[in-house]
């Protein structure tokens, strides 16, 4: 922590501070220049200096921290790779992942059509809501158990472990039942203690970005889930809010690259909420794996306009066709590759 | 809803949509013009309108809603304000009102001095939280359930109304047992399901805006909740995310314009968060009072400089006197007054 | 300048960095801790240090600034307030200032119509514009030189100081001819070339916030200003871009706080297109008063819905009457007051 | 346009806004539902509609524009690709174009040795600045008419034909006499005057997306430079203000894909200025071929840490030659191509 001292601060004062910054067991490296006066505080336990409220004494200007508030999560500390195994597939090594399904589970049939859509598109998961975070009461909400259920069989028939959301703390045990991967939205992103509950599970989690949450808040989230024992997570970039409206969000695909330099957890992209009209998300996606995403979570319909969610912003089993073949040759470009199933003898 | 049809759609593709939404229980209104056509849907249930997804439709080029997305928290449907009691003062009326105290409850003595310090400075609730929503896992997060017994023997002691932050789906009958008012904080505006289970409740709910949220997504919020049977339901704007780093966030004052144009519900400013540091929050007090808010929620300590939470934006004894009177002389302009609270003679 | 440097930066790092500051005349102040040094640079001349671009030496983490990059608009070396003087009135001291008018010049009739209606609601400038900055092509671009002389002939006709846009360098000195304040638009912030051309005028200059500026950009832009020589630069704010589309723009009423604080100038505040909603602009115009703005520049005509600019947000006469009637009783709580226009005899 | 008429608006209401809309030439196509009436008025001048200000007439809820209000500009009106030829090369077509080189022109000798290594590395285009919009009144301005002729001496040694940014309306003469590209900067996005005399000119024009613009206004700002009669624009997205701070803005490719399909123009990605670090740009230049943009604008210079603007983001020769690899391979994916500079046998 840097503790810069106002213009004319008096001795007194920098003493107040130094006193304060030593108490809690910080090493000071002070430097008295002809205009001000700065405080090096190195060492300690940065909680403890944060209950110190610094900048709230006199005579200081403003406190700086140096070092990341996140451990856990970053790659300072634990500077190779995680690899998440998701099943027969991993995620955050050579190879991409590609996670693919309808927005929301609408029915048993039509969810083991999209389930073999998938797989024979070379899906590496399945993924769809059986629980679904609406901004009306009056939307449909999700089939919930029965939802989770039916990826269950989907998961039997087809080989494909099962991505979905959990919304509630009340839910975590019944979805982990179910599931392989727990998905957490990005409206819960700061939902703290949906993400404790999580971080207890074993499972694998995938954490979307809030909406707008910066970069450094999304490593704090998965330090949450960390923090609890679970470093299986894997952080999605979902887009952002800005004032640009002709997008739905704004997909930043430059925080995957930062999140990569920051991070050892595995980044992939989520380019359908990002741009919410089907007929932009095979390009971002391709952008994405450009860029270096560790892979994508598409939503993928057999009839992508009768879907009871995001249809709008749903593609069609072509243009996964076309997506996947794409991503391929780009991968290949940038020496990784996107395996073939393993499920796609079933 | 209008369906704004491209150029040169066939007329098989404007039947489509005719038909697709006369079989939902629309009457249509159709304009043909030289260059486009549109089609107006009235008079039906808007939900089922949107399951149809007509934006995906070909021929569509763009669907824009004309009715509002919520009715039990319109003005259009509810043109009275609605007024929410407190104990013996009432939010949304004539009168302000303004809830104060610490930003958590730090223990027994400290909390019983902020609730008489603020009761003092003519406060109509004691506000503190219990369970604390911290970006960090490893901050502090509040006292949990001995602190909710905290603020009922202050309400005991000074006579105050509490106004404590619930977090978690599962805290919500526990928080309901000590408050008076059930605050949403920012992060969990759209946490769908804590928002039903306090619309089970009979308390009060302060909703907080989430950071990022528009102002229709704020009363969707709020829909939620009277969806479940609870309309006492108080707005509160604290600030957004923007571009601007000065501040901690942007203090929308229009929104407080705005929302009392479309809602009938109370609507108070927390000047606290919105900027983040203490030498403004005075005057943003101030500023919402003029713009029309029906009172204040604010950040007061005895020894602000020595709270463990938000430390940099809390205001002490003095600051919260001048506060106090200057809203009271500001509210005299607009017809409104700040009463004497009733726990003054305790 | 503080240079952090990265954990485990070699000695040979660090000298480079070192002497790097010290050839450019700073002094330096080494900390040297277990996990990381720092390096403050103090003294010297900051535009040298930028020069050297320490960020892409080896071993260093980031850089961050300890003083302003502004100096002739900082209060710190100017700790008393600039009062800015527009013919008999003056902006920045304890008396608040009013400009009001139409939002262009349409004509001459209809120019001196609302030139005597805003003297006789008791404004203390004049305002319309004869250059228009539209976003289309297609729009009204405003009457030129036309309109200026109109302007000057309304300043005669009701004594009013007269304050309108300038947008190239090309016009200056024409718009200098006929304008007591000159206005620098909100897209014309970052102008550098025209910043300096006013800067060399001895003309006020109304330099209004640019709708996504930070407080500091605005600030530097007023430093361009001041630069050549002009130090009568009054700021304005006008709204920010955010996410929210109720409003056109978030009025940023904290900006005012901040800006109040960080310079001498005088705040001035323009509510007609931050909220650009007529209904809403006499409630924010008290708000910017109430936060302590010094002064309020208002969109007001005769017959508001007949403007062929900006109707939308143009107040009408006698919403003009209540926004004087409010501020100057909300600017009386504040030991302010609006002083009797001395062009109301006229 | 539509017009929405408020619930329970009377039928001189109706009639008053129909009576206005047919007045200035627009056909009538009338919706009275049970709640509502809608009016939609096609056919006339979009121009004359606005200047009746119809929001503001009593009965009117709100008024959604049917087209888009760029005419020039859209694929609408023109649905083939535009292709700009610069010198041997074009933009727009199936070949990618590269422009590469220093922020600024800091010297004869540098210059040269900056051009001849973009022309080695297969650069098709020159880019550098000899005019500098700069933040700060005391930092570098670059070198005018001097860095001009500098410029000029780079083509002729090199064969590459040269982008440089014009800033003030009186230098669009000098600079057009040198440049075979004026590039207008993200700060003069809706500088309007300069956009219309950079229209008058016959060189192509570089038209950086403002930094808080959106889309349409992007198009529309193109729109001006084409109504004076130069149809010769690419568009350049360079990143947008958000409240993230890691990068120095977020680069919006979703922006590439969107505006290629509203526009014909051609659409280009400066990943430098989007990301502001080194280390990051070659990974967004790739994510932008991959996303589909007709072209990189790239910031490179020999020595990057000796720049004298701009240093943190730009990259060096080595990284350059990786950059041009990389989406060389890309571009093959999707069927297209970095050509061979003409220029590199010279």
């Amino acid at each position: 922590m840097i503790i810069v001292m106002r213009r004319g601060a008096t001795d007194a004062e920098i003493d107040q501070v130094t006193d304060a910054v030593k108490a809690v067991g910080f090493e000071i490296h002070l430097s008295r220049g002809v205009e001000r006066t700065i405080v090096g505080a190195i060492g300690g336990d940065r909680g403890l200096l944060e209950r110190l409220h610094l900048e709230s004494l006199p005579g200081v200007e403003k406190v700086a921290p140096i070092s990341k508030p996140y451990k856990l999560a970053s790659r300072d500390f634990h500077p190779e790779d995680t690899v998440v195994q998701i099943g027969d597939h991993a995620v955050g090594g050579n190879d991409l992942w590609v996670g693919a399904g309808p927005c929301s589970v609408e029915g048993r049939e039509l969810l083991l059509e999209s389930a073999r859509l998938v797989r024979t598109g070379g899906a590496h998961a399945l993924r769809a809501g059986a629980f679904k975070p609406r901004t009306s009461p009056y939307s449909f909400q999700g089939m919930g158990e029965e939802g989770l259920k039916i990826l269950a069989e989907a998961r039997e028939v087809t080989g494909l472990p099962v991505v979905t959301e959990v919304m509630d703390t009340r839910d975590v045990e019944l979805v982990d039942a179910y599931a392989d991967v727990l998905q957490i939205g990005t409206r819960n992103m700061q939902n703290f203690n949906l993400l404790r509950e999580v971080g207890r599970s074993r499972r694998a989690v995938l954490l979307k970005r809030g909406m707008t949450a910066t970069i450094e808040e999304w490593l704090m989230s998965a330090e949450y889930i960390m923090s609890e024992g679970n470093h299986n997570v894997i952080l999605c970039e979902r887009g952002i809010r800005t004032y640009e409206t002709a997008t739905r969000n704004t997909l930043d695909l430059s925080a995957v690259v930062v999140a990569k330099q920051l991070t050892h957890l595995p980044v992939v992209v989520d380019p359908s909420h990002g741009v919410g009209k089907r007929a932009w998300v095979v390009a971002m996606a391709r952008a994405a794996v450009a860029a270096g995403a560790d892979g994508i979570l598409v939503e993928v319909h057999q009839r992508p306009d009768q879907a009871m969610s995001d249809a709008a912003q749903t593609i069609g089993p072509e243009a996964f066709s076309q997506m996947m073949r794409e991503i391929s040759a780009i991968a290949e470009v940038l020496g990784r590759r996107v395996p073939i199933s393993s499920t796609s003898h079933v």
